[in-house]
């Protein structure tokens, strides 16, 4: 189907405008993606937006006719619209951008396959968005399965972690989860818990890591909670040469789990 | 010197609120950082705020009163302020905060002595504070000597760039350079300089990292521009397992950056 939009009152642009809010985006059990080259790669990964939605006037593109093609062939809406409704609806002043909405994934624990990967990152209490977009896309690069939220994590689905996690949250299993639940999913089968940390700790570096390896960071500004940490199997410490005491969280993440993708390409 | 303002409309409100602008600071050549611990860290590297602004009705902290001594040591200025005013100022709903006026540093290339570190961190057309803050954080964290700005990059003594330093801001060099300018400058004394890539590249792990060395990182979206690569003394790959071909550019920079700490260690 497919429609044209030019009225800022439209009832569809106020919604698609609604999913840049975490209250509307639980309700709706949708999300917003934008940018053709972060809708080509959820395409290429079988995402498919049910909303398109695209500025008239824009400069024609062939994977912009391929991701056309693509929702008409699965039952989806194109909604075409003036460039300032677009820019309204992504907050981003470029007529050439693309807008989809998306049906959130399931992330309950229980749909993850822990055997898909032998990495894992698992985030606790992660606040911004930025770095929760950009563990998925650490994640993706070393291969890792997917990322596990513990706690009250930013939503991987809001518009700013979509972005930085540059298509990654449609490469990535994302599940979420209280503490007290994950620690016996995970020591329902195989998995080595693996944090950063001070305490009785070994070097990161030839740090004795096994498959499924997850590799658990904390919060921004408090790490972990010190009981997370001794319910780890393996505490590694990472240099820190200067004055500070931490890393970004993303960053220490990142370190990590390419330490541990060596670690288990050795092995 | 010490005094109380009342008044929103108070000029030195109005010109600690200006040094959240990019234009008034290069104007000002000063620059806010926010929070005790970020100060804190300053005064102990040995810089002391020109102008420190609190709260009235703050509840009292020792740090704070190291703080105050410092500040009225060196003959600075000490304003006590509403919570709201300081609020504006510092653009954060917390009554207890605190915040400083510094004078910027130099940042020309010459001020850099190469002999201070054997890693440094080098960012081109970097434009997010947020990630040029955090790589100054992962240099002060792998012992680095400091972060040139190549090109174009966002302002390190922005608020965002100072608050994501974790006050590294204080214990890194800073430099920013025209490229034309750097590379001159980088082939008159030692210095490797190494860049992640694809061209003619060898793996980033053990690979032949020789100090000083420099980690060269490019821009967000478009990476480093081909001649730069191609002027570096050493390219380098990083796994990239899944479908995107690139990390996010302070991650880049941070995994790089530990596996050349551990070469130079293990040399």
């Amino acid at each position: 189907m497919r429609r044209e939009i030019t009225g800022f009152s439209n009832p569809t642009v106020k919604y698609l405008r609604s999913l840049r809010d975490k209250k509307h985006r639980k309700r709706e059990k949708r999300f917003l993606a934008e940018g053709l080259r972060l809708l080509t790669d959820a395409r290429e990964c079988g995402h498919v937006p049910e909303t398109l939605v695209m500025a008239t006037g824009r400069d024609p593109h062939p994977l912009l006719d391929e991701l056309e093609s693509a929702v008409e062939a699965a039952g989806g809406e194109i909604i075409e619209t003036t460039p300032d409704i677009l820019a309204k609806i992504t907050g981003k002043d470029n007529p050439q951008a693309v807008a989809g909405v998306f049906a959130e994934f399931d992330t309950s624990l229980t749909a993850l396959d822990r055997s898909r990967s032998g990495i894992w990152l698992v985030a606790q209490a992660l606040r911004d968005p930025g770095n929760l977009g950009t563990m998925l896309r650490t994640g993706d690069a070393v291969g890792a399965g997917g990322l596990i939220l513990i706690d009250d994590c930013a939503d991987p689905f809001s518009v700013e972690a979509v972005r930085a996690s540059m298509g990654a949250i449609f490469t990535q299993q994302v599940a979420q989860a209280r503490w007290e639940d994950f620690l016996p999913w995970l020591r329902e089968g195989a998995g080595q818990l693996v944090a950063a940390s001070l305490r009785d700790a070994v070097p990161y570096r030839g740090a004795p890591y096994t498959a499924p390896c997850f590799v658990l960071v904390g919060n921004e500004s408090r790490g972990l909670p010190e009981d997370y940490e001794m319910a780890c199997d393996l505490r590694v410490t990472m240099p820190m040469r200067g004055r500070a005491d931490s890393l970004n969280a993303a960053v220490a993440g990142a370190v990590l789990a390419y330490e541990v993708l060596d670690g288990l390409e050795q092995n």
